[in-house]
């Protein structure tokens, strides 16, 4: 038997160099001003509910992919493979917590809270045991949760199983809100956009999310990225991102898309640029080229909210993610040659304030005679 | 509780519209005459060994790669996850199996004996009862994986955890050998290429194998593959492989290269190929452009053996997969008006045969005056 | 001097060894029922007008796209470069043809009569000398193609620079028509969709075009291929084209979308797929899978027009490009029991037989108890 | 006539919004003390030589691609187009210089001197009039290159068509050396890497290029890109590149390696990294993970170069272009406890300073017990 030994030290020393990922990605987009942003998926499941992978693929994947945070949300009231994997409710975030920290993604401790409509599914972040969330009636379970320092999440508000035929807020929501019960709401699940949530959110003053629900291995095809909520946290830290989270400082970042509010996207869209800010010397028939750096992930898709007085400016711009787009502004009037600031008006056509609102960035320049 | 029932329907219903892939990849390697060369990969495990995903997802990524046929191995001797999943030893086989036919995957049942150098890690196809390969003794396993009718596959040979100076055929797999107690042998495992084991494989007559050795979930990039065992087997059946298998009709597939028996390395690259056989009407200063049409996902590397009799032909020539290659012959003597047979002989740099030798190919082609 | 003369010769030779494309792509668009499928741009341009490439670039660029035929259609009465370029207007055809001849690319001759709007620009194909088009009235320039046998294409019908506010039609177009001087019209032009000109060709009776009008080098991205226009004709040939596009055997193919008329769309949809037409057996409850295999380039989106009567079946399936993709059929009433003729409708959203049209195609399965 | 007229000015002014590109590519290699990083391509063809494509292209592609300098470089001796092209041999600079300055590209002037070997062509960049180039003899017209202050390369040194046994250093080349005649090489040319000329480079004090000698379109895959030669100027100015070539600050850049000299590649390769560099606390059994963070367009292939004294390091390491990857170092003896300051050595496999030698890198912590 010593034989045996012999070799699971072996696979032990060996298994680390046989891993997959070598390196991990950078997502680039910037901090801002007073906020580091921080890159996070709150929805995520594995094999001790009805996900398919071990807790720790869940940590590797998080690394290899640049993000700062996650949380395993595993189902309270639903696992399927529990004929062969017997465990507690807090096991999946044991497994993980090890991996976590040498890998230094933090973790935060989740469940899901998994009934039938209203109120439907629910993410309970922050939570300390998550065994204490398994009780018959679901406003329990929610108090529970609360009683424990929990950060509350509606899940996929708009899921079909859920609300075939609309997506509908219910009165047991507006009772989770009044009793402080409830605290987001995903306005993206995997690859499902809501944007009745994201007018809930601004009207409500709800936290928005987008986050995975991945049950699978990911599968993040190259130049691609998953779904995330960006966090704009104080500090890298578990309690910099619960600051923030309770403070509505999010961002829904999917596909080429930015969904929140203007606050934050404003800031993070100037933030991703690198341009030479002097004044500008345009006048009737002279024309000026600004070299727009776009240092960011994303293509920023502009279009010219009103035609600028004494100059033209391009109606439609794309500043792609890491390339230098030229802006070339010229005269056309006399009017010009005495107008000592331009502003130039463009809508982002990818950064979304609301379900049909985009958000409007100003460019100011000086210009001189 | 009612309540909890209701959704659990739910989920059952939507999660199959969730799923991640909903297409299946085809691998472009054509049949040959007389056999399906069917796509396979023999060495994976799961969560019920040291892998980290759950058998199903073996058989979902076997169906999105395009691969015919998987044998999950999980081993026997070494289960670290065995704290949270308490199952015996045929458990991923028997989770995994509804799946596969569902699917039309052939999953076929295996293990791995996995023991100390000699003789190491052992793969065990075609078994009937996985527990009883839970022996002290190496030899007593092996040997009921025989009575089992099982193929036997050296795995990784020439890995540094077990054969850390270099990779050594022991005394104790020729005692193998000797009794039909050892079939076959990886010449590639994960991404390890063992020259040494393709040079065994010729002199002892074992089957050579690619396969992956997979733990984690798979992540084959946009127009990769995973490496694999290519089975010319004359149905697509498990039986159809087992006879393969012991008949020794296979090649190892990685990367862009393919390596095996010249028998089967030959049909394989002629039946990539289409192009007009028509004789040719080649004289001195007279040229002449075939066009090969590659429908393989190969890239085929050629290298002019010996320049041609009377003829100019390419140095080099890259057939590329899925395009068309001109293939240039002209004239550069008197002679060629004469000759009525004109024979190229080209290297296939990518075809091995052996640890030094590849496939030599011979186009021919009638001339005609 | 001779010493110049003999790296004159070595440049020669060589040259040919530093040419950038070594192998032709193909283009997956199947053929169809009495005609083959071949892909073709019919308006390019060379330095010998406002373009940027020497002609024998344009044979390459087609050869390695995998096209059959092109037409360069440079300007008549706008050549910037005519400084420095100086030569009569069938240069550019007669430096490129030897090279076309070479390659196996079908070169048609072509002209583009350039002029203010009505009637804008007009290319004029299968033209025997475009010295002669260079006239200064418009109408004697388009006669004079139409006297030597030309097909005209009325250009870019809906570009900004002609037409700013909208896209109309306009009386000299109507003139045209009705002389017999107008047979084509691009419904899509380098990276513009001309919706009206789509219904113009449905109304008045238009051959549909696709084309580039590239005017620099053709920078076609990997995985993409660039705008075309697929003419059905009986023969490989120049006369093979001619005679198609008089009779209107085109489809419009640009991004992953095709335009054109109902009875060329279908079957190419269907010639692109193979999958197992036996009978089912479906029955309340019992399902079935279909396997459809895409052998084309394009990737199908399918919709479902109306619900089967009896069963159930996916309201949104995509046939990935290369791929197998299942479509599962269940039967949820008894009444599918004793139907003997399973019809399945979808729409397919990226084929388009009108503005606001789109191919509808059936499936049609027996069905056994 | 009037009707001509006014089309050509809308095709003026339209013609800018179908260009091509609209934004530049970022090529991230860093500047290093003292030095901009200029990514440069001294050897390129027009139509106005051998070339099939207009001077212009040569702009919008350098420009697109992220270049900072190019040099036309059109054959004196050899002008295949010259029936329909028409002009002097300064022509393409003249044509393309007003487009370089609009786009910021430094635009060399240059000419190819193209001869039989020896002395084989050579390219003359700063010189003032080409048209003095065209003498009978080469040495004339070498002489006057120089007498106009050029800079002079020897062209691809192992062209097979000119040195089709052996790449050869000729007396003539010697002569040329001796006299002043000859300042740089191209250790790369289009797609040949000349590992003989890397020696004399550096025995005989050359100055190293790596150029494309493009004479078709650039065709750059998706991340890939043209070879290039990267000069370390004291400012990105046409005086700036001449001073840093007559100084031997350059590095050939071709697939993913840099060439040249040690005290170049050395401050490329740690301008491309980022990492903390406080001091560690290894011990025996104690671990610490630095992770390098690489913000350059290189994946840096590192192999260690001996093992470390009371500690162990990664044999082998990929730092991948914008990726963060950890390097772990831990303590494997008591005597590492002592040790105040660690070394790793590492050589750069694809970083070469010689035929068969690489850069070795010195990584150095302090180590606090």
């Amino acid at each position: 038997m010593c034989r045996k030994k012999f070799w699971i030290l072996l696979l032990l020393v060996i298994g680390i160099g046989l891993a997959h990922g070598q390196s991990r990605r950078i997502i680039n987009i910037p901090d801002i001003s007073g906020y580091k942003t921080l890159k996070c998926d709150f929805h995520i499941h594995t094999v001790f509910s009805d996900g398919t992978v071990w807790p720790t693929v869940r940590i590797n994947e998080a690394w290899e992919e640049g993000l700062d945070a996650i949380s395993i949300t595993d189902h309270i009231e639903y696992r399927p493979h529990s004929t062969d994997v017997v465990a507690d409710h807090n096991r999946s975030y044991e497994i993980a917590v090890p991996l976590a920290r040498q890998k230094n993604i933090l973790l935060v401790k989740g469940a899901e809270i998994t009934r039938s409509m209203p109120p439907g599914h629910l993410n309970a972040l922050f939570i300390k045991n998550a065994n204490l969330l398994d009780r018959d009636d679901v406003f329990d379970a929610i108090k529970e949760a609360r009683d424990q320092g929990a950060f509350l999440i509606w899940n996929h508000p708009g899921w079909k199983a859920q609300q075939p035929d609309s997506t509908l807020w219910w009165p047991e929501h507006s009772n989770l809100l009044a009793n402080g019960l409830l605290h987001g709401i995903e306005v993206y699940n995997s690859n499902e956009y809501y944007p009745e949530a994201l007018e809930w959110a601004n009207e409500k003053k709800l936290t928005m999310f987008a986050n995975t629900d991945v049950h699978g291995p990911m599968n993040v095809e190259e130049g691609q990225h998953r779904p995330m909520t960006l966090v704009f946290a104080k500090s890298r830290t578990e309690g910099g991102i619960k600051e923030a989270l309770f403070n509505r400082r999010t961002l829904a970042y999917f596909d080429n898309t930015l969904v929140g509010q203007s606050a934050l996207l404003e800031p993070v869209f100037f933030a991703s640029l690198e341009y030479d800010k002097a004044p500008l010397r345009i006048a009737n028939g002279i024309n000026k080229v600004v070299y727009l750096r776009n240092n960011s992930d994303l293509d920023y898709e502009l279009e010219l909210v009103q035609p600028g007085v004494g100059f033209d400016a391009p109606e439609r711009l794309t500043l792609k993610a890491h390339h230098v787009t030229p802006l070339s502004l010229s005269g056309n009037s006399d009017e010009i040659g005495s107008t000592r600031e331009i502003n130039l008006y463009y809508t982002v056509k990818n950064m979304f304030t609301g379900p049909v609102d985009n958000l409007i960035v100003t460019f100011t320049f000086k210009n001189l005679p």
